[in-house]
C-alpha cells in the first residue's frame, strides 16, 4: 500500500519578507506559498505559479496580509523555579547587591528554586513563557540549561526543554550551560566544577539531551582557560560550541570562541577588533542580547557597524531569564534593538530569522524559499517594518510550524 | 413599578491590591468586592464580609488570583491618520531629521494623513490601538486631539474619541490639544493660530467634545504667553488645564501650569526645583512618560526624587503617538518607569492607578474601596510587582468595566 501524499496547501496573494537574498527582504509583493506536508514545495510570485499542481490542493487567499518567516528566538534561558520579582523590587527600594547577596538573593536563589522544584512544574512553568513566546510568531526558541547545576538537575533542565519540543508545536534546540555559574558546593574549586560539568556532558550527550555547548566566559563567570575545556569536550563528543562572551568585559572569548568553530558569540557589548576579526573568519553569528542591556542598565553598545564591516552576521535574541532579561517578547526586542543598537528594521528582522537560523546550525528555516521548512507567520501589517517600529505588546499573527496552522488569533 | 434592582454581584477570595492608603499596596490578603451595578458597595476581608447580603447574589470565586484597579493611561494621542514607521526606518539608515522634513515627514506627514482620513478609518484605528491597551487591563483612558489643527478636524479627532468612549466598555477622558504644533497654514503666525485654536474651543465644549485642555509648552511648541491664553480661555469655559511641560528644555511651563491648578505636568525631564515647588502647591501630579524617554533616546531623567520628597503624586503613561512613542502597553510602562527613572514597583502601579485617576480629574476610580466604580482586573500572578518585573508580552488579564466581565481571555 502507498502512503497517503502528504497534505498540500496553497497560500496565495501573500505581502511577502521571505529573507532570499537578493533584494531588500526578500520582498515578493504578490506571492504564493505551496505546502507540502512540514515543507515548502515552491515560493514565488503569485503570478508565476507553476504548472502540474496538484488536484484537490487546500487554497487559503491571504487578501494580501504580511507573511514572514516564524521567529527564531537564539538565545534563551526558558527553564528555571521561582522568579526574581522580590529581588527587582528590593533594589528598587534601595538594597544593594550585597545586601541582597547576603540574604539568598540572586542566581544562587534561582538554582535554589530550580533544584527544588519538580519537572512538571519546571515543564509548566517554561511551557506558559514558550507559549507566550509562540503568540508573536515563535516557531523556534533555544534553550539552555544552567540552572541547575548539578549533575540530576543540569540533565532535568534540558530533558525539560526536550519536551517542550515534543508536546508543543515548537521547534526546541537545547544548549548545555552547566558553565553558567559556579554552584555553592564547589566555592573556590572552578576547575573541579569544570572537571564534573565535561563528565555530565558526555551522559547528556548519550541520553540525546543536547545540541550545543555554552559557557560563560567573564571576570564573574569562568576563565578562557576554563571555557576552552568545555569547549574541547564539546567537540570531542561532536558538538557545537556558542558562548556568552565579553558582556561585562574583553575576555578574547569571542576569539577562543572563534577559534573552536562557535555557532555564535552572544552578548558582545565589549568585543574587540581581534574579536570581529576572528568572528568574521569563523563565520561565527554575533546574537545580540538588548533585553539585558536595557534591564541591566547598560550603556557600552556593541560595536554594530565594525560588525557590519567585517560582514559577520547579526542575530537578535531575547535572552529570557529571570535575573537580567525576565522578557518574553522577540518583538519587542526588534524595537531595542533598532533604538538601543541603531539597527535598521530589516537587520532586527534578519536576527530574528536568517541570522538566528544560522546561529542555532540551522539550514532548513529562517527564510522563506523551496526546500525550507514550512514555519511561518500571518500579520495584520502592511510591511515588517511596522512590527519594529511599534513596542510593547506586538500585534498576535496567525501561525504556521511545519505546514500546519498552530494559532488563529 | 419600582425599577428592577442593580446586578450585584460578589467577587470571593482575592489576593487584593486595592490601593487603599495606610498599607503598601492597599494589600489585602483574602478580600471580597461586592458590586452593585457598576459600582463597588463593599470591599474588605473575606473573613469580615458584612452582614444583609441580598438573596440571589452571584458569587465569583477568585481562588487567590490577584485583583488590581483597572489601569488608567493618563496620557495619549490614540486618535491619528497613518503611522511613521516607514520614517522609522528612513532614520536607522542615515536619512537627518532634516531629510525627513524636507520629505514631508515628522508631525506635518500625521497631520496630513489625519485629514485625509475619513472619521470612519480613525475611529476604526484608533479602536484597534485602544483594544490593545484594554487587552491588558486598561479600563480607562485620556485622548488628545491635536493631529487635525484645523477647527473641523479638531473637532472630529475629538468626536472619533467620544464615540470610543460609547462604543468600547472604555470610559474615555478627551483634551483638546490644537496648541500640539503649528499648522502649516500658520507658518509664522502663532500667536493668530492661538486666537484661532481659542475660538475652536469654544464650540468643542459647546458640543461636549472636551473634558481638558492641554497645550505643548516648547522651544519647538507655543511660548508660556501663549500657553498662558490657550489656559485662560479654558478657565473662562471651566475647563482644567494640563501641560505638556519641560521635555526638552525648561521654560517654567509646570509653574505656569500650576499657577493655573493644572490636573498634571506631563513628560518634566526638565523640570526645576521651582516648577516641583509650583506642582506640590497646587496638588499638580507629574505624569511621566518612559516610553516616549526610551524612543527618543533622552539621557536626562525627570527629577523622580525631587518630586517624592515634595510630596507631587506621580502618574505614568504611555504616551502613544505615532512620532515619538508608538507604544501600546501600560505594563511596558510599568517597567520602564521602574528600569529608567527607579521608580519602585509599587510608586509605578500607583502610576497607572491611583495617580493617573488625579490626573485625569477623576475621584471615583484608581483606588478599590466602597463606592468606587467597579473597574478592575484579575490576574494570573501573585503580586502586581511581578507586571513591572517581567517586561515584552504582559499577562493578559481578566477585565470587569462598570462591574461587567468584559474580557475573559
Ligand atoms: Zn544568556
Ligand atoms: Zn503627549
Amino acid at each position: 500500500m502507498r502512503p497517503a501524499p502528504p497534505r498540500s496547501t496553497l497560500w496565495r496573494h501573500a505581502r511577502l519578507a521571505s529573507f532570499q537574498a537578493g533584494t531588500a527582504w526578500g520582498w515578493i509583493e504578490d506571492a504564493a506559498l505551496w505546502v507540502e506536508g512540514d515543507t515548502l514545495r515552491w515560493v514565488g510570485p503569485d503570478s508565476a505559479l507553476p504548472a502540474g499542481l496538484p488536484a484537490g490542493l487546500q487554497v487559503q487567499d491571504l487578501q494580501s496580509a504580511l507573511v514572514t518567516p516564524g521567529l527564531i528566538d537564539a538565545h534563551t534561558h526558558l527553564v528555571y523555579g521561582g522568579d526574581r520579582a522580590a529581588e527587582f523590587e528590593q533594589r528598587l527600594q534601595g538594597a544593594s547587591y550585597e545586601d541582597i547577596a547576603r540574604a539568598g538573593g540572586g542566581i544562587r536563589s534561582t538554582v535554589a528554586a530550580t533544584r527544588a522544584a519538580s519537572d512538571e512544574a519546571l515543564f509548566q512553568a517554561a511551557a506558559r513563557r514558550a507559549r507566550a513566546l509562540m503568540a508573536e510568531g515563535v516557531t523556534t526558541v533555544e534553550i539552555k540549561s544552567g540552572y541547575g547545576l548539578t549533575q540530576a538537575d543540569e540533565a532535568r533542565c534540558l530533558a525539560v526543554a526536550r519536551r517542550l519540543g515534543r508536546e508543543l508545536p515548537l521547534t526546541v534546540r537545547t544548549t548545555s550551560l552547566a558553565a553558567h555559574a559556579l554552584p555553592p558546593e564547589f566555592a573556590g574549586r572552578a576547575d573541579d566544577y569544570i572537571d564534573a560539568a565535561i563528565t555530565w556532558l558526555a551522559g547528556q550527550h548519550a541520553a540525546g539531551l543536547v545540541d550545543a555547548v555554552d559557557a560563560f566566559c567573564d571576570t564573574i563567570g569562568f576563565t578562557p582557560a576554563q571555557t576552552e575545556r568545555v569547549f574541547q569536550a564539546a567537540q570531542a563528543l561532536g558538538l557545537p560550541v556558542k558562548l556568552h562572551a565579553e558582556q561585562l568585559s574583553d575576555q578574547n572569548g569571542a576569539a577562543l570562541a572563534a577559534r573552536h568553530c562557535a555557532l555564535s558569540c552572544d552578548h558582545l557589548e565589549h568585543l574587540s577588533p581581534a574579536g570581529i576579526h576572528a568572528m568574521a573568519q569563523a563565520g561565527t553569528v554575533a546574537v545580540l542580547l538588548p533585553g539585558a542591556f536595557y534591564f541591566l542598565r547598560e550603556t557600552k553598545r556593541p560595536p554594530v557597524q565594525a560588525l557590519r564591516d567585517a560582514g559577520v552576521p547579526i542575530a537578535i535574541a531575547t535572552d529570557h531569564n529571570p535575573g537580567s532579561s525576565p522578557c518574553l517578547s522577540l518583538l519587542l526586542m526588534l524595537n531595542m534593538a533598532c533604538t538601543f543598537f541603531r539597527l535598521t528594521p530589516e537587520e532586527a528582522w534578519r536576527g530574528v530569522t536568517v541570522n538566528a537560523a544560522r546561529a542555532l546550525g540551522l539550514a532548513d528555516r529562517g527564510v522563506l524559499a523551496a526546500g525550507q521548512r514550512a514555519d511561518f507567520a500571518v500579520w495584520d501589517a502592511e510591511h515588517p517594518r511596522e512590527l519594529a517600529y511599534r513596542f510593547g505588546q506586538g500585534p498576535r499573527p496567525r501561525v504556521v510550524q511545519g505546514g500546519r496552522e498552530i494559532i488563529t488569533p
